[in-house]
């Protein structure tokens, strides 16, 4: 199976998994419900779940063990998207090719789409720790649940500070701490949290941390790139906007030849951290890769 | 000291406790945390987290270690109020007497203290959880965190269902069922939580959940009733626009005697599930009828 094969049997894996999570319920509250599982059931890449899968299998086989944290992420991340995209932050009309929620139903919707979102990845969190075979396990879980709020918060401020600076001239240090907030800090968690339930070694997890950090940086970046050049039809929103929105990127502030050098340095040194683990790590290295050459 | 005192009292050491965890550092997302500030320290009567102080009393002295617990739901409420007040929900402008968050800073400010608040009520369980002295500790705090996530999911079931009913006829029992979920969620996971904590029995926990919901009901219809003849200059924004609104509430409903009248009676139940109690249950005994009461 080569790398994008398996990369579509991973987002398979977890589209199956949320559709268990997805209340089917004839209840009376069916409308929040559908527009909960209209946002899920995009055609998302699912990266940030597969990361939590992938690392998990650097170090032990059941994979299934750590899918309901997958799903949790998935969930937190659509969150994160749907109240981006709302008309008091980000005010775009489509995501992923289709109407963003709020267009599709209103902003109440989606405002309380994102909320119970939020609340259902710790809902599921909260069950696994529930349902731990021991107290290892427990411990395990908690530790996870810990890292899985900070992440939010450290997300939470990036998103806040993106905003704030709109229009500003700031610096590359900023630009990259907001970033660092903002999208990395998932990433991080991910491997973290694949390594943890693994119960891989603090090495491993504060190594595997590093690969995260670069690959956060590595997305954002290319996500700057395909922003202002990128294939409108693929990517299934328009493109070239973010000068003229005033918009601090990594391309707005040194132009596409620098940002892609700045890609190119990135994804070295990601693939440096992966060193150690051999062949084992083949597809967090083509993970890396992917991530710089991707068209949407 | 009498029960007004009382509550002052707790008033006052959950705002202490609230101050704790407001982020200090000067850090640059400053005006995110000083949104949350301005956001938390209103003059609420933090209600909630005395119900949780004041059920953990019932069964234990050492009621410090209940505080973050306390601090956690006043969080969450805080988060509820604030999205339910921006433009796209209920489009309020003032809140306790104040210009509510969207209004004083701006929506994606307000969007994202929500969220932060949200998060950091889990981040504040996660943490005792993980400071836990010993097993049983622990999993009592677990069960908490479970109950927590059930309790928000209500309130956002209520929230949006109150949004889709809106100018809709509706049954008395639908209008039971959503308040139930919106308001009496709450009140129920603080008066279960204080009794998980102190290691009340199954029993009492059962008995006070039912405590709960009757105070829970009452303070809705109380709310509605204000909401028609308060003084608007005490409930600190404007009266008698929930029939303009085509608001379904229990006084556009049923009139003003009507919904007093069920706002006594639903008040004795309450204070009926206290007898088993006696003279411990004062403080609950004076809440529900002070709910019943007050002028806002």
């Amino acid at each position: 199976m080569n790398f994008k094969e398996k990369l579509r049997d991973n987002q398979e894996l977890v589209n199956q998994e949320i559709n268990k999570y997805i209340k089917k319920e004839n209840l009376p509250e069916i409308t929040l419900n559908e527009a909960i599982e209209y946002s899920l059931m995009s055609s998302a890449k699912r990266l940030r779940p597969t990361l939590i899968i992938e690392t998990y299998k650097l170090f032990k086989n059941d994979y299934e063990k750590c899918l309901p944290f997958a799903v949790s992420m998935e969930m937190t991340h659509t969150f994160s998207l749907i109240h981006d995209d709302l008309p008091g932050i980000d005010n775009d009309d489509y995501r992923r090719g289709r109407l963003t929620i709020h267009k599709m139903y209103n902003e109440a919707t989606a405002i309380l789409a994102g909320d119970s979102l939020m609340n259902n990845s710790y809902r599921i969190i909260a069950n696994e720790i529930n349902n731990s075979e021991n107290i290892d396990q427990m411990k395990k879980k908690i530790r996870v649940l810990n890292e899985f709020s900070c992440a939010i918060d450290e997300m939470i401020i990036g998103e806040y500070l993106d905003t704030e600076c709109e229009g500003k001239e700031i610096s590359k240090e900023k630009l990259d701490y907001i970033h660092n907030k903002k999208t990395a800090s998932f990433f991080k968690y991910c491997v973290r949290t694949g390594a943890i339930l693994a119960e891989a070694s603090e090495e491993d997890i504060d190594n595997l941390t590093l690969y995260a950090e670069k690959i956060g940086l590595e997305f954002q970046i290319k996500d700057d790139i395909l922003s202002e050049i990128g294939d409108s039809k693929i990517m299934g929103k328009p493109v070239g906007n973010d000068k003229a929105m005033n918009k601090i990127t990594y391309v707005t502030k040194f132009g596409v030849e620098k940002a892609q050098e700045y890609l190119e340095k990135t994804t070295n040194e990601a693939l440096r951290t992966l060193e150690t683990y051999g062949n084992k790590a083949e597809f967090l290295k083509e993970l890396a890769i992917y991530i710089k050459d991707r068209n949407h």
